[in-house]
């Protein structure tokens, strides 16, 4: 991975769940960037996400601090004390303010948070702060992730060679609302905070917030794009015109990559599934279909067994509550393959046709609602014995 | 169980799916009775669901025809062709109209229906009809059902004894939606059929729609309540006065406990968990926290790993997307043992205490909104190893 300037990591072994696995990170952030941040909207969020969105009301972050291994999610007041502590004392040993440090969670949720061991964790972290501690900063912030999960890109930008580098942790508990488990996006490229924001909103919400494992919104997702502006270029000061376009597609390329790689994680994970519905009224509607097929239980196993049954896939998209849908005007198709028409099987269709699309890794269900020109696209896994065991083993 | 006068059943082996299984019952109804239904809302509602809909509206039935092994759901036109035969031919050799026979199928999506196997199975079926044959029956109409479901009732009713007993199918692709898989209740008691039909909307409202396995409404659902009017009181023609009341509390409870079988022999079922919300705004908000812990993957899998795991359910429930939800007021308990107030881990919860109530078999989870007096109660099972077992191998 590319590094950013203005960005230096560093990760340390805490003991915060279990010894010698690398479970704290910090990132260091140049002074004079931006800081783009959208947050789950789960009802319980964590203290980290009260916090860091506290933090983000006072002045622009110089660090970003992340444990595995404890969510501090569920852990009411004495949850926020425990991270404002963290970031106290991480702003002493940097010598910034309190308020300069957004701290991130992730884990088990509802045990307090370990904060002397993170405490004791932040020397050796800074210790080892270096502009290329990305692969390392990927693998300190996985959980039930089996891949450290990161993109990168040098592109030209107004004629400058510029850099745009992320990482992401996420497995289970995966249906983003607003964003996914942890996402962090840096660039040098300069911009403003209200188009960094706008653009990262745009960004997520065709990327983060398309993608399901298992319906579970966490308490702690959050999502960050930074630019640290080192880049020797006018400021992107307006979300409109060719170097914005062309920057905000780079945007969109790298967080559709890393939703796309939680998905390729997803625990238990056997297929990659894109579930296309079009020709619907409204993307709404075109979304409910989607994610109601994404998260039927029997699809997926139908899925994981690669198994053809795609009388699944037909009775989830007649539950998905869209008023006044002609099923006979409903096409459903795997790849190329028409299933459904008309009701029921499609004439050309065997089962054959079937097995050979199910026979595949990457498989692509489109759902025809013949009824307008909206359209939605999600990204979902199948459900194994894998998923079963990863969440029943989870705590022990 | 206890015969219902006007009644009786027959089954055969008709090899509709495998050889040598009861896979075809049929029903034998008095003439004089009435009967009242409920089918499911999926918009790809099967192929017999329309037949037996457009048969109601002719006159009341003589005859049920159920079938396992093939749904006859996603078979477009040719499905309800085939439906129609298959009445036809049980009405000549009944002697009856077509228009008599109500059709019910249950098993795989998508294929056609084997008309010739179902047709060959009927003088079988037809010869030994028996007021006795509750019991082959119950067996009859199973599918991925491990054991018959049967509840049956003799009573006090104006000074007579009555009688009322069901049967119920399912276990997989369960989140009924104004019933479930497939239910027949009779009863002696004469009842006019607008009555029978609310009293039947209202239990099942509390009973069928109250339970999930795995959130997927099934294409064939139908429940059945049948009157065949030959105990010899008054006709119950009013829904109101001390005689309705004590028959629908009978009928409420049949149903509630066929429900609660359907739940208890769930596919992959190690765990009998009844979710509990109460102090909601609406009864509504209390079904959307109810079924969104009782969907869960990751609760389900904590329950199935007897895991004190709550962060899962307190994350579900901050997900229902309640507006305006103080997650301070919320209490979560786990049978008597509060786990959550406050926002986070009550005071004196410990996790031997939740490890307690997880290692039972039938587990109570509350949860308390703090903001209103609605209340709503559903029952769900685990998800384990089974449960993707038996949906990755169904059509092997």
């Amino acid at each position: 991975m590319h590094p950013v300037a203005g960005i230096r990591l560093g990760t340390a072994c805490a003991g915060i769940k279990v010894t010698d696995r690398r479970d704290l990170v910090v990132i260091e952030l140049g002074e004079g960037g931006a800081c783009a941040a959208v947050f789950t909207r789960n009802a319980f969020c964590a203290a980290p996400v009260v916090v860091a969105k506290n933090h983000l009301l006072s002045n622009a972050p110089r660090y970003l601090l992340i444990n595995t291994g404890n969510a501090n999610a569920g852990t009411g007041e004495a949850g926020i004390t425990a991270a404002n502590m963290c970031c106290d004392k991480l702003a002493d040993l940097a010598g910034c303010t309190s308020t300069e440090v957004l701290p991130f969670s992730t884990g088990v949720i509802g045990e307090p948070l370990p904060v002397d061991s993170i405490v004791a964790g932040l020397p050796a972290a800074l210790e080892n702060l270096s502009a290329d501690g990305w692969d390392d900063a990927a693998h300190g912030i996985m959980t039930t992730d089996t891949i450290p999960k990161g993109v990168s890109r040098q592109f030209e930008l107004n004629g400058q060679t510029v850099t745009m580098t992320g990482i992401v942790k996420g497995a289970g508990m995966i249906r983003p609302d607003m964003a996914t488990m942890l996402a962090f996006v840096m660039t040098d490229v300069p911009v403003s905070q209200n188009v960094l924001q706008k653009c990262l909103k745009d960004a997520v919400a065709q990327s983060f917030n398309r993608i399901t494992v298992d319906g579970d919104t966490s308490t702690n997702d959050a999502a960050l794009l930074i630019s640290t502006s080192q880049a020797d270029m006018p400021r992107i000061e307006r979300a409109e015109g060719d170097t914005y376009d062309a920057f905000a597609e780079v945007v969109c390329e790298i967080f559709e990559l890393l939703a796309q790689a939680v998905i390729r994680d997803a625990e238990g994970v056997t297929k990659f599934i894109t579930v296309d519905v079009t020709a619907g009224a409204s993307e709404q509607e075109c979304l409910d279909v989607a994610y109601t097929v994404a998260h039927s239980p029997l699809v997926k196993t139908a899925f994981f067994a690669s198994d053809p049954n795609w009388g699944r896939i037909l009775a989830a998209v007649g539950r998905a509550g869209i008023k006044g849908l002609d099923v006979n005007a409903v096409a459903i198709y795997l790849e190329d393959v028409c299933i459904v028409s008309d009701g029921g099987r499609a004439p050309d269709y065997t089962e054959a046709r079937g097995q050979a699309v199910m026979d595949q890794t990457d498989i692509s269900v489109r759902i025809d609602l013949g009824r307008g020109d909206a359209s939605a696209r999600v990204w979902t896994s199948d459900l194994s014995y894998d998923y079963v065991r990863i969440n029943a083993e989870y705590r022990t």
